[in-house]
């Protein structure tokens, strides 16, 4: 994503100097390509909004049945908080000032609003979008990265102190790093590129994720005597949708990420995304396939999901400039830091029940780091200091949080509860309750 | 929704007077705007669709697994009913005469028919859209009112009486009562709001689920002594996929009746329906969280899935001129609504198997009813009024006709093949036939 | 899909002619028609691609479970394999020489290209649309050729054999038959008629369907002594989704296909096909639920499902020029097909695991056989000629194909494999690992 701007006062002031005729096609023009960008941004925001759907199914598919019920509450609930927390403070944090229409309460109670219902072209600066859209398009994104939190700590964390959680982070940890780059902050300043945010929200919601995994700690009967015990996910059709559901709406993700389709570079420019999204995924997928086979003697589907969802997020960082070839080998590095990365973390017994840190993390920093191959104004150097800082901030702060709520209010539910699933012992309820044995 | 109109003699006479390119500039943006406002009902429209399947898996996940493939069946059916039934009398009974350019074989048999193809333009009414997205469009809401209730009456009506009743209510009960309002009738005369149809499509699909569930009578085994035995669904992963659905297919619902998307105004508008559409959702699903917690002791997956959808239905009869604070406010009414209604439903052994009466009927109610809150040109009686006339004339009609296919055909399935299930005494053939105990 | 043509020179010519005022309305114009139709392409092609997870549904939803794993891993992969092989060879060999922009290592190595970063207007054809977008949308007709496949071959075929069908079928044989029309071939110079590809996606992907159940033989146990055992599908819900999954993406399919949305009466056009796609689609559910009530006493789920996309299969050839009223005839008759074509295909002991040689085929063949009643450019000679050239030469090269690999690697599980599951014979995992009996 670029930085925003304003209408330029010298653009404005051009206008009346024209001639009649021609001055009513340069806004006539203006005013169809404040409504394609709108658009554009409406059209990616549900998309992104999809996303949330993709995650549950597919954090749903992954953990075993006595499970699921609380996976789902999880899924729902932190994307109607970050849809509250976002309005009441983090759009404000991201994007101070100046973008907000009306309204403003002090740092930390922005209280985001809209422009008037039915505005006049003439209160609106036209070289952008509505500022509706423009909040329904980044609010998904912050929710995308509490999404990403919740699978890793599925199985073990109680629903209140994770929600306690996804507060903090949609309203103030996501919102304050994004505005480091994408609020025209100090790192967009310094050059740092990362064009949907492979680093700004999958790694940011994967370090967090990190964070409460070590805090957590282990499912019980994850790591017994040094080996791995297979926890197989409980529904694979299921998680399988939710791939589908997350590539489809990675097209808005990234796609409306240009944040303009007004001109013809522009949807040109929105076409070439679309194309290396796909693109990498699909190299991603078939990686992982080929891998697996090859390594394991045995093709793995979760392991192919997690690859095409690793490409997804090694493209995310700068799906613009690469050829289709270079999408292609992107995101197929991408797959295959799954299926290599899978394992190592098992190694260190960090129990992510869903590979979120493999897939979010550690290829959301691939695809930071690679910008520089395509991107002329990137440099590596800058994209590791990025990188850095925004890990560093989101692990530290979400490590600390995690630390408070462990010492007070707890974070892990029973041994008892944990064994007999959480949906009966916070829930009450089965997810399937004529089908588990 | 707007009552629509066509377009204006006076602008159309205007048009010679004005210099050549002036004149151009004119009719080059008259057309961009038709096919802006075309691809809004375009993409409102699949995005409707797509709720059908919405209720299709929120209903097949709330019903025992017994009745599964039933539930199914008669989603897929009723849907599909309703397109030809719209088709063959419902939209020419909504939008009389000049809305169908050709074909009109009488008031019952309108056969909808679309503009001839490659349309010229100045054959068209270029400050609206397109007949056939129009006509596309406006038959999703005629299909969600069916879906609305199916779902309250599962488990125990049979499949043919059921669709008959789809196809009073698609071709007939709906279109006439939508009429009144959108079709430029006597309560859009009154002074009625009802933007995208909290009262128009939700509570009418109520108060027709209501009259059917009362004419019914509950399942074989809901109430006994007095107390309420619990049937718990059976698969909350498709209840909740089907809740995500409907989100998403609401933003299509709420932001395609803004029925204009041509102008910057317009496409703010569309803007700010998404955000508060969003906000409503996000705040049903939170209140519900936070009350099933407080009041039961625990969170309540099913209660934060109809909270969301009762948020959804609450905004949908203003999505327009609520701050994000106020919808934030309507929804999370909405969600409450529904943690204590559906106790209430139940204290009258109305036996409504998925919540849509809370949900559509009297959260639809409450939506309709505070749009005089937040938009100057409502008042309370006048909402309370239509509220009361539509209420009125769908459950009356729609009670009559159960009852007459009560006392003729019969509506519900014999005792044995309910408690055997739908699936094999109606279908011959189970939903998950390897799965179920 | 008409044949795609490059901005004439005599257009491009007239432009400095004109006065000033003029030009620039003229550039401004072309340059919306531009933007207009890449989103219409943008927007089909993430429908199409949302298809990619309606057959993965629909089919792990009709195998047993002891194949769930195995047929979406099919199912992501071939859609993966088919985005690399389209690139890397399939679109060159289907739109020759002038359509890639850069590269072009020979008739088999294309590599297709897209526009650069921020293409300029004046380096581009102004109308038609950018060469991502329409990559992109033609990419997801490729997969879905190799999506019909995967169903009908179900419960037996070798993983890696299968996937090595794949890239031949997406990088060579539908490209080859595609380019014959849409590429500006021999069929489209001779008049034939498939305006989204009843015949050149779905009867080519049946078609090879057929080849490879021919090659492979049917299930153990499927056929015993003359008679058709019963193998149900288990999971009936995933295969409702995937239904409603694949209607909503054939508004893509087939409205992206008008390829064109820049004028008043190309938006008009795909509004058309909109509200025809979705009448098509009821019209063969409605028949197919009635044809089984009446001719086997109970109504059938996976009929009206198959149905129903058999009516969307058969209005694809032409979804334009018919009024509704043709196109529920149409649709319906697709759904008779499938209703009595099923048991044919058993009588021939020709396994369809899902159906898809009946809805895909036969409706496919259908579709484009009555495009000459409703589309006075086309002739039944023609249509009939046009169906046997692709139908030839995709059966033949693929039974050949098939054949190789049958001789070589082989095609088909061992025995004790395939009556105990491909799930965990091949993958070593299980879709539903606490749920099967």
């Amino acid at each position: 994503m670029k930085t925003k701007f304003l209408l330029s006062a010298a653009a404005a002031a051009a206008l009346p100097s024209m001639g009649l005729a021609q001055e009513a096609g340069v806004e006539a023009a203006a005013h169809t390509s404040y409504i394609l960008t709108t658009l554009l941004f409406l059209i990616g925001g549900f998309l992104v909004f999809w996303m949330a759907a993709g995650f549950a199914m597919l954090e749903a598919g992954l953990v075993r049945s006595k499970n699921v019920a609380m996976q789902l509450t999880k899924n729902i609930s932190l994307f109607s908080i970050a849809a509250i927390m976002y309005w009441a403070v983090g759009f404000g944090i991201m994007y101070p000032g100046e973008w907000l229409i009306e309204g403003w309460l002090g740092p930390f109670f922005a209280f985001t609003s809209l422009e008037p219902v039915g505005v006049a072209a003439a209160d609106t600066a036209l070289d952008y979008a509505s500022v509706g859209s423009d909040f329904f398009f980044q609010l998904m994104f912050c929710a995308t990265t509490a999404s990403i939190v919740s699978g890793t700590l599925a199985e073990r964390i109680k629903l209140w102190p994770f929600l306690a959680f996804v507060v903090v982070l949609t309203g103030f940890i996501y919102p304050i790093e994004a505005s480091w780059q994408w609020g025209g902050g100090w790192l967009s300043e310094a050059g740092f590129s990362d064009f949907a945010g492979s680093t700004l929200v999958h790694a940011a919601g994967g370090f967090a994720a990190l964070a409460g995994a070590i805090v957590l700690g282990p499912r019980i009967g994850k790591y017994k005597d040094g080996r791995t015990v297979p926890m197989p996910g409980s529904n694979l059709a299921l998680a399988t949708l939710g791939t589908f559901i997350l590539w489809l709406g990675w097209f808005g993700f990234n796609g409306g990420s240009q944040l303009a389709m007004g001109t013809v570079g522009d949807v040109a420019d929105v076409s070439r995304i679309f194309a290396n999204t796909n693109m990498a995924a699909a190299a991603g997928a078939v990686v992982a396939l080929i891998l697996t086979q090859v390594m394991f003697g045995k093709a793995d589907l979760t392991m192919v999901l997690n690859g095409a969802l690793a490409g997804l997020v090694s493209i995310t960082a700068e799906p613009l400039t690469p050829s289709l070839f270079q999408a292609l080998i992107i995101g197929g590095i991408g797959g295959a830091i799954v299926v290599f990365t899978v394992p190592m973390l098992d190694k260190f017994q960090i129990d992510d029940v869903v590979g979120a840190i493999p897939v979010h993390l550690i290829a959301g920093l691939w695809g930071t780091f690679i910008v520089a191959w395509t991107n002329d104004g990137a440099s590596f150097g800058t994209q590791i200091m990025g990188m850095a800082a925004i890990g560093a901030f989101v692990f530290v702060v979400s490590m600390v949080f995690f630390l408070i709520l462990k010492a007070t209010v707890g974070l892990r539910v029973s041994e008892e509860d944990e064994i007999n699933g959480l949906d009966m012992a916070e829930l009450g309820m089965e997810a399937y309750p004529e089908f588990s044995n």
